[in-house]
């Protein structure tokens, strides 16, 4: 599955168009891997911003060696057959969440071309958009699905290929249709249970929202992220979440039928760890496996989560991640830094020496 | 909700039933604040550790005013029985996730000293467990609810606010039977759609998991917790979680017919968005009404993140609230500085000013 092969030279200048968070942030790490690139936008204001970040020019370009299309799922075949008819000699990808609708739409269409294009996905995303959210550093350590068809040019993949290379992810190759099943499995499925779990607060009084925790903020928390965005994903990769959510309907009945019965329900709970034990990064990988929380009282002040901060920082200890849970009718909030496991006891030393109240 | 009184002096001495994280963390916490504190558990070996660990004594207690029980809770009213006729002059509570079968069980069995008895739930926890989790900081900061009944003494309930204050939880009151609707809602529905989402990764390839990212982990993270501690939790509270469980299938029903229509799609996702914006500390605060976030990037460094801080200070600027949007395998951080609406513009031209990346 994934490239061990060195890339070949990516093929340059290279054109992005539309500069929201992907594009932009492909555009700056590309241009910060030394490629020439140009910035289009149908909102030319997005693409002023990005070249206001660095990430290119938008001087239309002569010539084009590869164009990176990052606009919206619902414009993404039309925008690649016009980038294909636009740029003859240039290899065409986009970097939209479902490969297989825009490749049968442009094959439907019979586009020439057709084999300059390669589809991509870089697994990186944010719960913001638009140029401003963007990174150089936003594919670092990421995945990047390509996903190549049987008419495409084995020099339009290995460009492809290089491009996800040259932006710091790791390779991934799959056909597209086996994409779309693969991320409506481990990304468009949770959403939408995200937003089943969200919905059910819908009329809920606020002293019984007072006892919410930690457990219901990460399951909600994509459920709070565009709806405009993630209508037009979850419409383009229906066909297979259609069957993904007849199988969790299933498992649903056969929940409530176990709710009488303590050994049924333990099977059922068993099934869910033995599926978190799956997922990489949440017990193999090394990143996020080697990361613990540290919780730390935040009194409800003016400058205290700087003073907060500032100790951190001077006790050496890197912040991987850090979020307050500052609920209402509370003096204090509580902090919970995330650092690196080895660093963790010294933090809680470090902060209990400067006042703080502290624990793992 | 909140009790805004001062609590009553707590009774003494305490006798805490379960040295694990809990029990372990409640009795720190009162030995903290003063009280003599004795440990009993049926693994001798965990009240031990509790009272290495300073949480109190393993003596056995000539009399008690307070027990706290502490046990699974399959365990809870026999436990509590225990307690009423073992100490005929204390008042006695537990710290279990569901108040009203205890409750109902204590007056099947007509058990005297009922009047003595009141229910309570801290809203804390820890992924890890056992007494050498515990910590006297863990209800800092967090909600603890008190559940009474319509035969508990006045003193008993005062009582029992009084240990959620002096273990620095924040006093939330209901009654049992609401408690339990409440946490089904906010609490054990969500860990079951956890648990339904991870179950559906069962039998995926390991190139379709290579795909995964920080949204599946956050959905699936609870759904990795104790199943034999949750299965007691989720059978004790079912007749509330049953009827969820039946409008989130009627939802999900919604759902399979909404996925091709892309307006009905966008529909539940918006039900999904307002559900997030209800959650206190997330984005639902009534205070939020005058709250606007800016967003500023931050590099992952040492001490950035105190410079942030310390900047935002020094342009007058109150943080309201703050939270860090980051990737792993990201070296680049978002940080959203919630302050308020008439401070937002000066905040940015501030940050800007000093060099910082910042937006509304």
């Amino acid at each position: 599955m994934t490239d061990p092969a060195p890339p070949s030279p990516l093929p340059g200048p290279v054109l992005v168009v539309g500069c929201g968070l992907i594009g932009t942030s492909v555009a700056l790490a590309l241009t910060r891997a030394g490629a020439q690139v140009h910035l289009a936008d149908a909102l030319r204001q997005h693409a002023e911003v990005a070249e206001g970040l660095g990430a290119g020019t938008t001087r239309d370009p002569e010539r084009v060696g590869l164009v990176v299309v990052a606009v919206p799922p619902d414009h993404v075949a039309e925008s690649v057959a016009e980038a294909l008819s636009a740029w003859p000699d240039a290899v065409v990808t986009d970097v939209a969440s479902v490969k297989l609708p825009p490749l049968e739409a442009l094959v439907d269409a019979d586009v020439d071309g057709l084999d300059r294009y390669v589809g991509s996905h870089p697994m990186a995303g944010s719960e913001r958009s638009g140029p401003m959210a963007a990174s150089a550093n936003l594919f670092e350590g990421r995945a990047w699905a390509v996903t190549p068809h049987q008419r495409a040019r084995t020099a339009a993949v290995e460009a492809v290929r290089s491009l996800a290379v040259s932006s710091g992810a790791t390779l991934v190759e799959m056909p597209a249709a086996e994409h779309d099943a693969a991320v409506a499995r481990v990304s468009h499925l949770p959403h939408l249970m995200s937003v089943l779990a969200a919905s059910q607060l819908d009329g809920s009084p606020a002293d019984h929202l007072a006892l919410a925790g930690q457990g219901l903020r990460d399951v909600t928390r994509i459920a709070g992220s565009d709806p405009g965005l993630w209508r037009q994903i979850l419409y383009a990769n229906r066909a297979p979440l259609t069957d993904l959510l007849r199988g969790v309907r299933d498992d649903l009945d056969r929940l409530l039928g176990a709710l009488d019965s303590r050994p049924a329900l333990e099977q059922v709970l068993d099934r869910g760890v033995a599926g978190t034990a799956l997922i990489p990064g949440k017990h193999g990988e090394e990143r996020s496996a080697a990361l613990v929380p540290v919780y730390v009282q935040v009194p409800d002040r003016p400058g205290e989560l700087g003073r907060l901060l500032r100790d951190t920082g001077e006790s050496d200890v890197n912040i991987e991640d850090l979020r307050i849970d500052h609920d209402l009718g509370r003096p204090v909030g509580l902090a919970e830094i995330s650092v690196r496991t080895e660093r963790a006891d010294h933090l809680v030393e470090a902060l209990t020496e400067r006042g703080w109240t502290a624990h793992l």
